[in-house]
């Protein structure tokens, strides 16, 4: 059956799953790399940016369970790239090159029309300007069975959990303060929203717990 | 040096350090309890509760460490108990018995004053009407240039990481969600306080993480 899955979304101590003042050169905000240091060294984030090796355990088996089964995606407009308002060209193609590591069909939410852009690699970006309904309509026709991951930003996964319309969440907890930045479930009653905690699991570098109905 | 320290505190995934409608039979709120399922098991709260044995390991060494090198207490009016408004009698003596596990003075932060009460094994309660400067001094004095620690809840606890009083936090990062409750850091930016998390180690209870300066 088709879910609607968020993975290894990181949470801070504080709270936070983004940093402030995203840009060009903190696309997850200021201190908002901290929040996955635990994904840097593993294998599967290695291979799929072009390295080699890497530490396979926990935080790779979470890592490659982020990927696994997953026919869609659908990300926020900022997830997508810094760029702000109506597209002033077609440059921007995301922050992940001309490969991008989705390799399926993958939604943007936006409220500026763009064009289709097909990436290397199977990755075809879409722009969906009637909100978040139609792009998960669109997203589970893609994905074919398979589940559906929203990829985040925090805005995006928070108006995705208050529609009730969320299956399944992993979060890394990470040991980090950000003091600042974009909140993930304040304000949010996840119990209320069928949620509970369903397992959780320790890395040296994070504690990853998965929420699910 | 006499630090003042918050220890073994608690926090859900959603943010919050006590559960929502804290009465008689739920100290910690409803849901509360599970903010604190690391501790149960070890040896230091068994011994505490007058019970043997107990499990040693990374979470007795985090209970223990808060118990350490502690001279005096800060408790906020509804962690000594559910009673609220002026108190009508002399009845009420806290949550734990003849003989709490204090064992040193603790000062109760109320707006209704009571006359200071003395306990078995060492422990005296005093109400403080003046404010936490007043607390954190009378403590401070007590405490004879051991540590003093904030006990809670999280509106004490709050308060002074808020006047920049606090020298160090140890959390419980704990893999339950409340909803609702007490928050412990939203609205506080603690990097901005001069925080940092400075240590991590991970039990298969909890992740434990000490912010400090």
């Amino acid at each position: 059956m088709s879910r609607v899955i968020v993975s290894c979304f990181g949470l801070s101590i504080d709270g936070f799953s983004a940093g402030p003042d995203q840009s060009l050169d903190n696309p997850l905000g200021v201190g908002g790399t901290t929040l996955m240091e635990w994904v840097f060294p593993t294998r599967t984030f290695q291979r799929m940016h072009g390295g080699g090796g890497g530490d396979t355990g926990v935080d790779d088996d979470f890592a490659a369970r982020g990927f696994a089964n997953v026919g869609a995606w659908i990300l926020g407009r900022n997830m997508f790239g810094p760029v702000r308002g109506p597209w002033p060209d077609d440059e921007w193609k995301g922050w992940w090159g001309t490969n991008p590591p989705y390799h399926v069909p993958v939604f943007v939410l936006t409220d500026h029309p763009r064009a289709s852009i097909e990436m290397e690699g199977g990755t075809t970006f879409h722009f969906v300007t009637d909100g978040i309904h139609t792009a998960l309509t669109r997203a589970k026709a893609a994905a074919q069975g398979q589940d559906v991951r929203i990829g985040g930003g925090p805005a995006t996964v928070r108006q995705y959990l208050q529609a009730g319309l969320v299956d399944e969440v992993h979060l890394a907890l990470s040991p980090t303060l950000l003091g600042s930045g974009e909140p993930l479930l304040t304000g949010i009653d996840m119990p209320a929203l069928g949620f509970r905690c369903t397992r959780h699991v320790a890395s040296p570098h994070a504690m990853h717990v998965v929420l699910s109905k």
